[in-house]
């Protein structure tokens, strides 16, 4: 299963994205640093709780609403992993095949 | 609305003592120091991602299920906060006239 800061980035960069706002903006609008924001999105920084709050008001979110996509994309990762779907399934075989 | 590692810490610790499990029991097999953890459960140290996971692991429940909880505790305290309920609901004249 991913870690928390990873989904909880990727959501907060798809939500940023989807308002069509720049990482300059919102970091402006939460009072974090650019950088800070930008190493958040990407999942190598850990979102304080406080920090996590101001970047909510400035996207105009709900935590709540931010952990229920987060849980979602949780539970989808785990139904990936279980079922076996991905990069794996292209290998093997069936492409030796296909390139003879 | 509450900060992110309150709401978190308290459901962690409501779970653990649901399985009627000490600090000690828990922190030993996630690998995480007992003052962490307890601190963690207070809401006064955020958990990183890694210790969270494995905090999640040793209570034996998902992560998207403790924020899934999390999610929910948020909006209640976001509903009781709007709709007034509250310690201030008991002052005021109705208090002074039954002590009258």
């Amino acid at each position: 299963m991913p870690l928390l800061r990873q989904v909880l980035g990727e959501t907060l960069r798809s939500r940023r994205l989807g308002q069509e706002r720049t990482l300059r903006e919102v970091s402006g609008q939460a009072r974090v640093s650019l950088g800070y924001l930008s190493e958040v999105e990407r999942g190598q920084k850990e979102a304080s709780s406080e920090l996590l709050s101001a970047i909510c008001d400035a996207l105009g979110i709900e935590l709540a609403e931010i952990l229920d996509e987060v849980s979602l994309m949780l539970r989808l990762a785990d139904l990936t992993e279980v079922s076996g779907t991905g990069p794996t399934r292209a290998s093997g075989p069936v492409l030796s095949a296909a390139a003879a």
